[in-house]
């Protein structure tokens, strides 16, 4: 979980954007719910290396120097997060760290860097089956462990050669797709692989979310303790969604287990998508100490598409440590609907599995106990509430989401609804584009103990 | 032919486990049926490995070590299989096979391995060619050979990179898919290739039956004495499928001549599931020594689908020894129906075939003749009944499949139905996801002599 | 042009099969139209190789020994060939030539082979790239170049990684596909791929006549002089086809120049397929100096679809020497048909192409002038007539095709039909799976002498 | 910009061709428009090479030899461009350049050559991952630097193994298909890949304008300035497509920022043809110095198809340097229509998009202001009139196109239609298989700056 420039600013940001968003960062609560990365996406350095073959830094955009800043953040409670791309250049056309591993995870190391975005261009054509980009990665991976700094190793290349199949043994999380887009749907030819295409040919950008999300439903069970799917970053914020729409996107990427990077301006959030970002609810079934994520357990086309000829509702499913399972239905109608799912179709769609068979309470993560009011969000935004005055914050740092779990604080659990009977249905209504997510909680501890043989 | 912990126990299996197994794989005859390989899968050594780079055993749960649990195997006329990843580490995360494979193939045959099931989990990206992954698994083939031991290799790469092309030169058997799951036709993200795409870029897991099958359909000629296709193992026994869904699951691997690998829990066995597994009549087409895999000669879809949409009508044929043909006629439709198939399509569509001009006499396989009934399968379950007092129990290490065929024995041949002419038809009434397993023998021998010329 | 075991033998062939076959493409005037080489095609070699890592014979069936064999071939006017594969084994599982070709070309070599026809099985994973296969097998062209003795070189690795690519480089002809079946249109699941999948993943086998047909389609531009497209040997004689059928295999074999190997028994030929196989009027076009391969200018699905539901019409169309041009109506239909062509289609549906502004006169390459009667092809086959004797047997070794061809003789030109004004259109009653073959000569010379600027 | 010999000439074209094309450049005021580069296409230098193993030159067609040839050309202005292939041999099967690169390199680099196409034939299999074919190509990239020569490299691989994706590390620009051919919208066999598959296995030849375009539109956006996706030489004058046609063709590839080379013959130009070539509005979008290649916003399928099956309407948009926009509606239907679009459509399809909530002015690139009339461009072509004595002809040597577009000069701006309000549509009457090419310019500079964060 954290913060990256890109999505907002590109290649155009400075050291006045780090620091406004990076106090925003603290003063929002965000660190304390564990936003706690902040990273210098594409043109941190220079184009060409100095006379040694080291990087060099952006003077010009900062003048304190990235030495002085990452001492900034980590004396805020904040990581340093750097990005390159595992090519000649990056993506924007600044130096790139291939076949410049060691030299340029030393200097990051020396910079006090938590984290590394390691992008796909000007990749020198290394690609083309999985052993060759494993090659190319793995590189820069040894030569981040050699440095004897803990920097968590974040793969972007885009899903090309089937990172799902090998990232694991060399990072933390890999991304699967094409650069995130801020629209629910949108199609673009720069992303011409549809939401089953997961192995793509082009994985290109401008990705919308159910795109990508389509894309995250085949592999979603490849991701584990240890290596992620990364989806993107969340364009919550941005404007290019509806609220229903940035809930839906927040909610997926949750139950998925993406990780939660923000990419917009925290100086410019609206009240509304604070109170997204800031769901405790939600965090903690995205921090969930089981890693599992979510499976898709129904795509069904509907007949009211939207303006980009979408329609689909989607029903999700993954469990919770102690039991507890996460539902996810999905509208993503052109109307508000019903959704009904019984617990057979929930649980995978065997009639025989064991939990389909037992009773269950039902959670809203989106109900009124885990959300913030716009008055109180607002407040907080214009600096006149404190986060931990707040009546919906959750402070991370004082209690583990875990702890909270164990106690059946509201907060994390979220609204109870009701309870559903063993192969019994639960319905939802769910606005267009919107998503309800549950947590179901076993009645009593029904779980028979698995048999000794 | 053996019985594997995996499908039944996952990674959750220790000595008693195999104990208790063991000793029913004796007891219950499978052992005298030939199914006398006990596999321990995933999870048998540790995720480190010793001083001296090898591996360590799972002591907690194999208090009694390795090797004595191998020899009280032996003694048991039974053999002793191992698992282990061509990859960094297993699927279930302990130490892996690769680039340790003289080492690792030193150890097992230590431990008197008989067989090693090699999977593909964290195999450091090295595929995306048959050159790549052939590469891989060919030096532990070599390693195991190498040992002096007689060790039966068992690809396992879920069909990456198309093992069928080049698993012969280095192995006994080879994958053609991802996981078998206990289910007729389910359909799982987590098995995003369909039937027909046997060339899969995400093989995956949760694979039914009827995907695994369409899987082979197109690569069971690539089957041949000395390298099997492998569809996985046998879910007959776990509950997931109906009696007939299960008997359509073993008719059809043994008729493309898959091993016969049982995933089950001995002891839980039903009678129903008994009597499918020790038919004597369908074991002996399975270890035809002919060793032709079946072909599918005609795919029809019908309009009475499953609840997961499935409904197909298939009819399958292979030659046996001695000029004896088996025949299957599946019934993927929803509701019982008559299936009917005349010689020229049983025997591959060409109206000049010389085997559509005969007579045959017909007979089924799962009739009275060699399916044991609930009541002595139960005795037999129960202890009350040595198999070898059972009325429809065949010993096949008194006597083989290929004397009791020569001798005509209804135990293998099956339950003699009619006769059919030359150019005629046969038909069959099958149940709802059931099938129709038929041996065919020539009336009198019309076989014509080959043309010198 | 030549003949082949495999075929009609399979594996199981000898000496005698040799002898006998080698005496009639003598004697029925085979060898003096062109088909002149003899290929011993898989099982001539044992599976062991000698204490020096030679081949050895198969003295079993060779009691002669394979060089007096050879030396009587070329006695006799003929050449002989060849088969290994490019692997461990071949696909009958005799000693393949990977990894031993300096070894092997050189045996050869001292055999007086001409030709070589080097398959693909047990290739130990060699391939999943242009490169990886090139590699292999340009390790034989070369080992065979340095022999010193001129061998034909013909690639048999199926399509697979894209041999019309390279194959050009390194020797005469590639097939593009799994072997052929003695079936005009039936689907097999041993050869998954469609007539449209020219880059298949499963070449396999038994492949129509119509399917292999259509893969060529897409790559027919590929063949050019020094290496041809190979479609597979000629069924022509085997029994799984209609007299129409075979005349179109065989019409479109010489349309698209892929070389002409007879895979039959030739002591049990009909008269009328003695006849398909000694037209030199299609002959002719096969072996037209120019080399351009035929080019589909239409394919058109219709609804009198056949047993196996297929039903295509199709237009084809190339250039020879000298101006000349030869047009295939395909009716792939179930029902005779007409099929008519206009000139602008016929020339490739463009309107301004010059030819399509010209009158031709049209010959019917199977009309009466070029069709040998069944009368005196049935007499040459039992010996009381010899080809020379016959009235449309054409002997090329006195007569190359081009003096023919210049000289207008009606035995190469087939029947005059009638003229077609500059752009008319040509029609031609097709029966079922048949083919309209035609060669169009322009009225006079109107070919306009290139601008020179 | 430039002319090449291939399209109208292929391998048939020797010294003459080259002066009067050469001197047509000059004369008919290409060169002075940007047309400089004459490239000397297959064919150039002979099959075999010299003793030492240099290339050799074709004396028989270049008698005055290349060296003065080159000579000539620059003192006229003109840019001397050669060909080869990263191959054995050229496609036209003249000594390739693979494994000769410095050789070649530096007898180019002797001849003062400025530009090298560099094609694809015999490359000994050297494909098959974007790895193998950028390590080919890269040898010549460096061989070409190392001559210490400024030669623009122009990949000619058809698009195989993801050009788009490595080209940019090496070279200028790179063909993404097979050959185009004459015609607009005909599909044929020996290109076998659709407009969607811009991944495609088989790039073949003789594909239409409209096929290629296909291809251009999800690849569109890898276009940049230092590396040019190339849609192959223009077909303009060659007499295969109509008036508008060859108006679609220009200004679709002016748009997509693809190189204009010219492969016509000069002395054959027809007045409309010339005038399409020499249109100042369409050439300053195509030499835009922000470099944004157009994206397909629509892709709309109409009933009205033509002969060959083809019927689509599509949007295209691009940014202009200075705020300004490109706008293309392209009629792929059979008759004419009026194609509306709004800017949310044009600008993405994003309601937010700030550039929908503005006016603009709207300009025809193809109306009056701009295009020369057929009675001046007709006594220009016979030498009567002076390109610069006409009144629609633009020297781009006296003024550059962004000085002319800094003067609001109707030259290049084209001709002004009306204003489009904030979320305003644009409409235009487009011919069949025609195009409005539009540019827009910002009512007044709304644009508002971007915020500091």
């Amino acid at each position: 979980m954290g913060w990256d420039t890109y999505n907002a600013y590109g290649l155009d940001y400075n050291e006045t954007v780090l620091k406004v968003n990076s106090q925003l960062l603290v003063d929002l609560g965000f660190r304390d719910l564990g936003y706690n990365v902040i990273i210098l996406d594409d043109n941190m350095q220079l184009r060409q290396r100095d006379a040694k073959g080291n990087l060099q830094e952006n003077k010009k955009n900062f003048p304190s120097g990235l030495k002085n800043i990452s001492n900034d953040f980590h004396a805020a409670g904040l990581k340093f997060g750097v990005y390159s791309s595992a090519g000649r250049y990056t993506c924007g056309q600044v130096a790139g760290g291939l076949d410049h591993e060691v030299a340029d995870a030393t200097w990051w190391a020396g910079l006090g860097a938590d984290y590394l975005k390691y992008d796909n261009c000007y990749n020198e054509g290394r690609s083309g089956t999985p052993k060759i980009s494993y090659d190319r990665y793995a590189v820069m991976s040894k030569a981040l462990r050699d440095t004897g700094r803990n920097i968590t190793f974040s793969l972007c290349n885009w899903g090309d050669d089937k990172p799902w199949e090998w990232g694991g043994d060399i990072a933390n999380s890999g991304r699967i797709s094409g650069d995130i887009y801020d629209s629910f749907s949108r199609s673009a030819p720069q992303c011409p692989c549809g939401p089953d295409e997961y192995y793509c040919q082009l994985p290109g950008g401008g990705c919308s979310v159910m795109n990508i999300l389509g894309k995250a439903a085949n592999i979603a069970w490849k991701s584990q303790k240890g290596y992620w799917n990364d989806l993107d970053m969340l364009e919550v914020g941005n404007g290019g969604m509806t609220y229903d729409e940035y809930k839906t996107h927040f909610s997926m990427w949750a139950g998925v287990k993406s990780p939660l990077i923000m990419g917009n301006k925290l100086n410019k959030l609206s009240p509304q998508d604070y109170a997204i970002l800031i769901n405790p609810a939600v965090l903690a079934l995205s921090q969930d100490s089981d890693g599992s994520a979510m499976v898709r357990r129904r795509r069904q086309s509907v007949d009211d598409k939207d303006e980009y000829g979408f329609g689909e509702v989607q029903v999700w499913q993954c469990g919770l440590s102690g039991g507890d399972q996460a539902v996810a239905f999905l509208n993503g109608g052109n109307n508000t609907r019903t959704i009904t799912s019984d617990l057979i179709e929930i649980f995978g769609g065997i009639p025989t599995e064991d939990k389909a068979a037992k009773a269950w309470r039902v959670y809203d993560l989106w109900g009124d106990a885990t959300v913030m009011s716009n008055a109180e969000a607002g407040r907080i935004l214009n600096g006149t509430l404190l986060p931990a005055q707040a009546s919906r914050y959750f402070n991370r740092t004082e209690m583990s989401f875990e702890e909270a779990i164990d106690r059946n604080m509201t907060s994390v659990m979220g609204t109870y609804v009701n309870t559903v009977g063993a192969f019994g249905s639960i319905s939802a209504e769910v606005p267009r584009h919107g998503t309800a997510l549950l947590r179901l909680r076993p009645v009593k501890s029904q779980m028979r103990k698995r048999d000794e043989l």
